[in-house]
């Protein structure tokens, strides 16, 4: 379904090619400040329009408020984000219907819905749908703070040197994966509760809600696979719980323990390559040669810090309100 | 919070020396056929005591029914495992409490919970709570038959030969982490909800809930990252969905495709090295060497295989009958 | 929090004098038909318009489809109603910001929301919100169809003869309350599940959103406390779990028996009456007197009967759901 | 299913004639003392084994800590209590099997679950898991103090002077019910959320749990159907929002208002008459004549006060929780 939170709760909603996308955020303090300025900068950079390797689909992306905010405040009530969708055209996927594209969950939707999905350009399964969370997690991020979560690309293409991994894509014309990594200073020591509603666990279902993420993990995280115990232990420093290595990830037990929160997605190649793939066509049964019309990003990861920073500002939003340590009513 | 499921739901308590852990299954069909012999296998292997690296605690771990069940079967009102615990040895942890251990939940306990915490041998946060999902995933396996969930060892220390990895473990006289992977076949397609219910999310959220894991990936996963996208699609080769290539190890958009479902985890080195490692005494402020007392298991990854099948299971359950492939009433 | 339902799931928000009320419907079959005519007669019967106690606030009340529908059917995705608001004049309501109107949320939303809540018309606790809901309750009924909600008014000002009721309130220049029942009649047996999950629980939970709602009886209700056990006990004739009487109301244990479903909900008077009150003025720290503004109905019971069949609907949908007896894929 | 709550959760199972019943609590404060005697006095009332009208099954009622208890003090981690099944003999109720009781949920249990239910005693459905409400409720008072929730019977048989009610049900051989009333002073003003997190919503919710209640009505609930508007009003008469009526019974807008809660909820007649009963055996078809052996309770209303405060308690500890007014760490 499409809703998560438990205290700080989000309901996201829309397709890539319908009328529009949009996010119902419930649980947010009485009294915050908001405007659409405060979304220009993270909807902008998930654009990534001005990198190498993104698309250029230039749709304002900014949201309509439908409820929730009174005099430029929010109320305590839901607060309603919409983003209408523009220059969308369709034709193309009505012809390319009978080709179930590879990576893309066509094959799924048509499967579980019966056919009656909305199928042009991934309907809800569409990456536009990151926007609702980059969205939530402007309003997010602005409750946390001065918490800061910052995500950023630390590998491209199997690159640690992101222009070399994007050339990579360019020059083999093919699309490329990548790595994103967030990071949160400053967070109590105590978020999290024991078994199923762990840091980890809560982070891990958020971020897999993100389009393309095929793996997560925290502090050392595989790594700590080929460790030996000794190499991996944070040894304590001091009555904070401060420790100067960080294998853990700032999570132990599944609780913050006062450290740096780090930790590690994974990203696959987007799938709409320029290459020519095989696929089945579903009317004759065939398997025919298939290409993806129209420009698409050689490397979605390059959108997705702010989406895996709104993600995780969700989570943590929703476990500072359980542990108290954000009010109802916010006073600025 | 400890309970988990929305169809299939489970809840689970104790600690370590407590009197008890246990779980309360919510949502188990009625007229499934259930006996402590049911259990036997999977908490047999979940001690891994004839394994080298795993430790000779050897409780019977077996589980006393106290509600759910009628004439061998269940009735459909919620299922209570308990298990007891015996043979714990309080005194050592008493002595210990001033110091809090190396990557265990000690610390963050006792900061979230005040010092109220049940601090002898992790109290809540213990590696014995595994025992409950192993049960719940008794059951859940039972309720997905003929589906086989199957999680291995795949590397131990960095070593795909497992008794290489333990023995390095042996002669550094050190804890080692490890690999475990897990596979279902035979799958329904449509599984897993978008955006917050994936499978993906959800499986996630579930595994991470087993104390050690650190990570987790789908298919290619963090392989994936370094991939071009022609290599990763998986081509649908038939109208079932089959692909040849599995990198996305079952799972499209969040959803089930049909293909084998495959997920890796990655589990840290026990806490609990037999070497001495520095850490902070609470009381006196100071740092100062400490070392583990007792027998511990150099590898906890070997236990990890059937909680992981476990917490699987629980979350193909639920799945199954979200879509409506479970039956409410068993019929053998 | 706005939002309900496991399988079935509705989020609302919305305020009366922002920009909007609305629904995003989780769950919902696809390739079930839709349209806004399939709005008309409730919104409509919600409106009361034409009956004489109600205001004639006579916005079209129709629904914007903002997600979840294509080729008019829905899709399996999250089905998104949008409803806006025009005609709002909300000058009136900032001079009377100082005097919270007595029976109304003015004073808890105030302390609540620290003064930052959308004041005007009630804000989010306006029975405009009740839209959503009939909204929800139309897409709900049509799931569960052909099985039949219906919600009569038997009771208004104390009179079983409603037009009498009326002219007592026009009389006396005062609003007057109502009682209105629910009947639904060809339920399968096993609706609800122990303990939490009840039909009564269930019902309750989801009637008692609607504003002016202050008691919900189920069957013989009230009455079953003066009743001897002989009298209340239905028989069972048959072994469909026919009874002749039907004093549990269609639901014993919690569950559905098979026999009509009958619960009946008391609606205050309508808190914004003509007469002049006595309150508080914040401002002034003062008792003064007060009068409402404008037209507003005098008895808000008669427009409750859609809205409560909508809940009604919405909480058989998710129930039936559960049971399997709703299809995830719709086929007419 | 068996689970409730948000921040104070609580899972109950168990049946009249197995093992055991229980409840798992999570989310309850660590630090709070709590011990065996904590839970006599509501026990003790629950079992009314003092008043006429109520029968002598007299088990000792006292828990069994099982988990999240540690030096006599509440660890943060889940609480689990069991009372054990003692005295319960099964062979009466092997025999009547074939005979659905009338008024108890015999016939809906067997349709919902197959025949596979636990059929002895009412199995799942028994009164006796009011025991694990009861028990909840101790642990959510005692969380709330110096908030008292208070219910107190106020009509027997449609009397209001209790002993004369219960003197018609011995007089005329049948069981009577019985309408119970709890008040709860000093609350805050701002517990409960729109829309579906209503006070009302809430309660009801847990309340219609208990078995055998058929109604609930707040502040003058039903017969606010029957006044005028600016009857039914509380006027606001200072700062606090205080009134000198209590019409709303304490709730406006579904939210706290800072008056004294106030609801009432309506008690069917025990089930099991002595009087002789029509019903249906299964068996044969047939209608026929139906006893109930053993001693029964004449008015289940006696046994319901101390449950209904356990109820009330528990939501009220959750909303409180979600309002930040019990903190996550008790200090005495």
């Amino acid at each position: 379904m499409n809703h998560f939170g438990k205290l700080f709760a989000v309901t996201i909603f829309g397709e890539s090619h319908g009328e529009s996308v949009g996010v119902v955020i419930d649980g947010c303090p009485a009294g915050m400040p908001l405007s659409v300025e405060d979304f220009i900068e993270d909807t902008e950079r998930r654009k990534g329009g001005k990198q190498k390797g993104t698309t250029p689909r230039q749709e304002e992306d900014l949201p309509l408020f439908k409820s929730g905010l009174f005099n430029g405040k929010t109320t305590g009530a839901p607060l309603t984000l919409l983003f209408e969708n523009k220059n969308t055209r369709s034709g193309d996927y009505e012809k390319q219907r009978a080709v179930p594209r590879p990576g893309h969950a066509d094959f799924v939707a048509h499967e579980k819905y019966g056919g009656h999905e909305d199928y042009r350009g991934g309907g809800h399964f569409s990456g536009r749908l990151t926007l609702c969370l980059v969205a939530a997690g402007v309003v997010a991020k602005k409750m946390i703070a001065p918490l800061k979560v910052v995500a950023t690309i630390t590998e491209i293409g199997g690159e640690m040197d992101i222009e070399t991994g994007l050339q990579k894509a360019i020059t083999e014309k093919d699309s490329v994966g990548g790595i994103v990594e967030c990071r949160v200073s400053g967070l109590p020591v105590g978020l999290g509760e024991p078994f199923f509603d762990s840091m980890e666990s809560l982070l891990a279902h958020a971020v897999f809600a993100i389009p393309a993420v095929k793996g997560i993990e925290f502090g050392s995280g595989f790594g700590a696979a080929k460790m030996f115990g000794l190499q991996h232990n944070d040894a304590i420093e001091n009555m904070k719980g401060q420790t100067r290595t960080n294998h853990a990830g700032g999570i132990v037990g599944g609780i913050s323990n006062g450290n740096e929160l780090v930790f590690r997605i994974a990203i696959k190649p987007t799938s709409s390559t320029p290459k020519e793939q095989n696929t089945l066509n579903w009317e004759t049964g065939e398997l025919e040669t298939f290409s993806v019309k129209g420009r698409h990003d050689l490397c979605i990861a390059l959108r997705v810090p702010p989406v895996l920073e709104g993600v995780t500002a969700m989570v943590l939003a929703d476990l500072l309100m359980r542990e108290q340590k954000i009010k109802r009513i916010f006073s600025t």
